[in-house]
């Protein structure tokens, strides 16, 4: 099996790469959403606060691999020769899924002043409320290791000057690039 | 004064674009001279074992905007409207030098594959001897937050498919741009 594991920073674009790769056809498995499920499972609204109170606690429980681990339960079912990982916040994740296959890990970027804009201007329910809120935002992805993934990433694909469309594009053409030489 | 900071992982191609940008007449402060200059100037080899333990020692010292703040005391002695800093290794050392100037910051980006094969074809005193000596190379770059830096970048510069020719050219490109914007 071949993972696509998508990471970058908050707003930078790891869901609008990941959804073009789900309209190629590929499964698209949504790390956020395991959270979100979490926090409503515990009767708690999935809002930015909440969603984040429940992040760190598992991952302080389970290790830094936590979220990934319970992703890795559903990945290890499925028959698909691809699957794509939308939403890797550490090294740590990538190497839990390294357990089920071949990872390939592609970073989206963009400077925090473009991230802030997106952000705000989509309407998920974790969208910041504030500068100072965004930037606290950072602050924990880069403490859970974000930028290490980041840092380390198979390929980077920055979103600072395109568009959506170009974005998935870009994303779609590198990763059949990859099946194509997977044979 | 506008300064260029160039942040990467090792042999990312961090040098490839800031000496592009030299060439192109702006002035370049290379962040990994001090740090060779000071291993020397206490009598050893600067070779990567050498060096390694030269900057941690500052940083540990001085904190983690030590080799910054050595590299600032020059800066300020000079007229250049735009200066180039070449190798970044934490977004402590992007905030020193926004007491000199507007920063922006670039991350060039590579896979570890491609990395290790550049530093390694590359003669540099400092190149690893060994896949283990990259890694762990890697894993002290990390640990000082050059991640953080690369993740919180104003651009990120793939060096993934590029000649140095190419990633050159970009670079210039790009600070051509932020020069036109600033007037």
């Amino acid at each position: 099996m071949l993972i696509v594991a998508i990471t970058g920073m908050p707003g930078a674009g790891k869901s609008t790469a990941a959804k073009a790769l789900e309209a190629r056809g590929f499964k698209r498995i949504v790390m956020g959403d395991v959270i979100r499920e979490e926090t409503r499972r515990r009767g708690l609204e999935p809002d930015e606060k909440n969603t984040a109170k429940v992040m760190l606690e598992l991952r302080e429980r389970y290790g830094p691999g936590a979220v990934a681990e319970v992703c890795l339960r559903s990945l290890k079912t499925m028959k698909e020769d691809v699957v794509v990982i939308d939403g890797i916040r550490s090294f740590a994740e990538v190497e839990v899924f390294a357990k089920a296959g071949k990872v390939k890990l592609i970073a989206v970027e963009a400077s925090r002043d473009r991230r802030f804009r997106l952000l705000t201007e989509r309407a998920r329910s974790d969208a910041p409320t504030s500068r100072a809120s965004f930037d606290e935002r950072d602050k924990r992805e880069l403490s859970i290791g974000v930028g290490n993934a980041v840092a380390l990433a198979d390929e980077s694909l920055s979103n600072e000057h395109t568009t959506p469309d170009e974005l998935g594009r870009r994303a779609v053409e590198l990763v059949g690039s990859w099946v194509a030489a997977a044979g």
